[in-house]
């Protein structure tokens, strides 16, 4: 008997009771489509659902003779408008795309799919996953205290949807902080993988240096299924349990730390502390001076590849296409090759300087947002503490269990050197139950 | 009055021809038609083509105000079929994609659309553009000696296409030499540009750190025409006219030369004593040990994001998938992160190196190929000479007017620094047309 809703299950528990013959993927499916039809006028996280066709897929996976099911059978996974689904719109949030359907599944999709995975619908976008400019997606945290905040972005549905139990499984992007920030947001787990280590194909080109596949759910362990679907492998074999008491973590307050608000200072102190108190060394560490323009390398890059990839759009129709796209276009910041370049190459040399810096720790703790969401939905809020880390490519995991001033969740990241995602997944697993536990903020959702 | 038959026009004359009214789009159209329908059955360089469907485009181009016109009005553009359009399927050399058509235009074709172009259908590829198993397409200039040749690859058909007037302009992509190459044995002018200085969304990915998009065509202007409609800009302004005499360039053999066969030292000697016959300094230069590795590393980093791009391919049915694939998704190379992470970092610190060493020059020789096209048409070559550029990132423009023992055209290239892609092409223009009017090939089509 499955004690709770179908529709709060993670998505390692819904694949045990599914797997167990306990719950039907019909069953869970209904469950979670009357869950959503109840608390989308509230959160509106979906640019599109189609209830009927999440039915008829359900019944499609219920078909299927159990030695003959993938390892995501039946998990429902929300997936973001910017990347691609051979039998749903995408409008990559943008009017120049509205009602577009391309008939044609990401790459993402398509191994998603061949898992068994329940893909519930397409959730809201900034444009292009390229703007601050939030979509009328409301935080469910938010909502549930009566306030509007923003679930962050770009990614804003799927993180909302994970976070309100719309989704076992969310899929984002990030090629700033689109994906770490919604889930520090939500406060939901999420990982930015090493850039590069699944496929982006058939998802919208903002950076190809930077843009990245986000992955959000509830739990970690939800995260390892992700992974393991998507063939994700360190060199070292990982330990099954990894052990805070006696590991050894560092604290890494970036040069954006002038811009941390209480809410990001205290979650990181508490943080340390309770890494601390369960044995473990903690460290404070800083980047060297080589790093220090990483925030502007970034930006450099981000504008130049913007001013190449929207050109198609800028073209078809500029009036309709966000100023701040127009710009990257126009050059507005009349960035040269040369700089450019220097940016590219500058990020690039500072990679394995950071790798190396970063592997003398179990994981490296770093802020993840600047504070809690702010009020309304004009803005996304800041990238400020991700743009660093998406540059570098190295793997990011938001931990959850902290809280702001509004009650609000403030997430706090681990990272670790690049194409270290299983390791840095098995230290969050152990780090995140201390702080889910301890860290003294709840979801009331 | 057209002196011509329409269908042997370079771009830039059809562009003269319609502007002037004396050429419609759709008599352009016919004589292409008609000459392809005699040639294909030879040649083979078509994927899909609907002369239908042309005939459509080119009657609506032709009722399109002449105010409203847009720079490619009419001119005709082959496009490799790893490049998604709307109109038409798109089937990657892949039977997994046998009869697929997403509904959605490459970043490329969206641009070239709005530009005015006529697009005349898919050229055949090799499987995915990562294979050397050739498609069935002969070398056209073979073909006139009654022997079998490969047109080389991937870009297969787009090569043999714009070389046996079967269209203007041809797109094809580079990861390995897959446009260098391709442009070298069917004896016309390509570059491939700075990566990433044209959007790639929506053409196949192997490689998101190596692949480009290339440019086919039979004069240098017609590649400038295409660098226009794609914004390419370097820091500097190219002066109109580049003259050689006076100019400085380098000639550099790679440390690829030992595979160099007679007809490529030919004719890197004679282009050598050509530029010297025209005033031109000529300093033979070497790469320095730092970057000796780097035919290694590009393979190790081809390797290491085929193993992520092809997953998807490999979960659908990896029993029709190359061999070589399914080997980069089981990873038989065994190749670990560290390398690959080390393959990729190394590359990126010998590209600001090998810039500023090509920089001293006004442009640098290099060569396009081992030698002529290969009998047959089981492997579309050796990519050797062009895998060193690819990786590094930089600009190469393939030179004709030398030819091999057996009368089959053999390129030699120019390379330049990052974004030096307009210099590039003035320099190529000018010695283009030394190398063609003295180099001692023409082309017999």
């Amino acid at each position: 008997m499955t004690v709770v809703e179908p529709y709060r299950l993670t998505a390692s528990q819904v694949k045990a009771e599914i797997g167990a013959g306990r719950l039907t993927v019909e069953q869970y499916a209904r469950s979670l489509l009357s869950h959503i039809e109840k608390r989308d006028p509230v959160v509106k996280a979906w640019e599109y659902i189609n209830p009927e066709q999440v039915i008829e897929q359900a019944k499609k996976l219920d078909a299927i003779p159990p030695e003959q099911r993938g390892p995501l059978h039946g998990v429902s996974v929300a997936v973001k408008d910017v990347i691609y689904t051979k039998d749903m719109p995408t409008q990559h949030g943008s009017v120049i795309y509205k009602d577009d359907a391309p008939q044609v599944d990401a790459a993402s999709i398509i191994v998603l799919r061949k898992a068994g995975a329940l893909l519930l619908g397409k959730t809201t976008t900034t444009e292009f996953a390229a703007t601050v400019a939030g979509p009328e997606t409301v935080n469910p945290h938010a909502a549930s205290k009566g306030t509007t905040r923003t679930p962050g972005g770009s990614s804003s549905g799927s993180g909302a949807a994970v976070a309100d139990f719309q989704a076992a499984l969310g899929l984002g992007t990030q090629t700033g902080g689109s994906t770490i920030r919604p889930a520090s947001f939500n406060g939901i787990y999420a990982i930015k993988p090493t850039w590069n280590s699944i496929s982006r194909e058939g998802q919208k080109i903002y950076s190809l240096i930077l843009d990245t596949l986000g992955l959000f759910a509830r739990s970690v362990e939800d995260l390892q299924l992700l992974v393991d679907v998507f063939d994700l492998q360190d060199d070292e074999p990982v330990p099954e349990r990894f052990e805070v008491r006696g590991a050894k973590f560092a604290l890494l307050k970036t040069m954006v730390w002038p811009q941390a608000g209480p809410g990001t200072k205290d979650a990181m102190a508490k943080a340390a502390e309770l890494l601390k108190a369960h044995g473990a060394e903690v460290k404070e560490i800083e980047f060297g001076p080589e790093v220090a323009d990483l925030p502007k390398w970034h930006a450099t890059v981000l504008h130049s590849e913007g001013r190449v990839n929207f050109l198609p759009d800028y073209r078809t129709d500029k009036h309709r296409l966000h100023e701040f796209l127009v710009g990257h276009v126009d050059n507005v910041n009349k960035i040269t090759r040369k700089a450019q370049v220097e940016a590219f190459d500058n990020i690039a040399i500072a990679r394995p300087i950071v790798d190396r810096m970063l592997g003398r720790y179990d994981a490296v703790l770093v802020p993840s947002v600047v504070d809690e969401a702010p009020e309304g939905l004009g803005s996304t809020g800041s990238a400020a503490f991700n743009a660093p880390w998406t540059a570098l490519h190295v793997p990011v995991v938001n931990l959850i269990g902290f809280g702001g001033s509004n009650g609000m969740p403030v997430g706090v990241s681990l990272v670790a050197p690049r194409y270290h995602d299983r390791h840095l997944l098995a230290v969050s697993k152990a780090v995140g139950k201390i702080f889910e536990a301890e860290g003294g903020w709840k979801s009331e959702l």
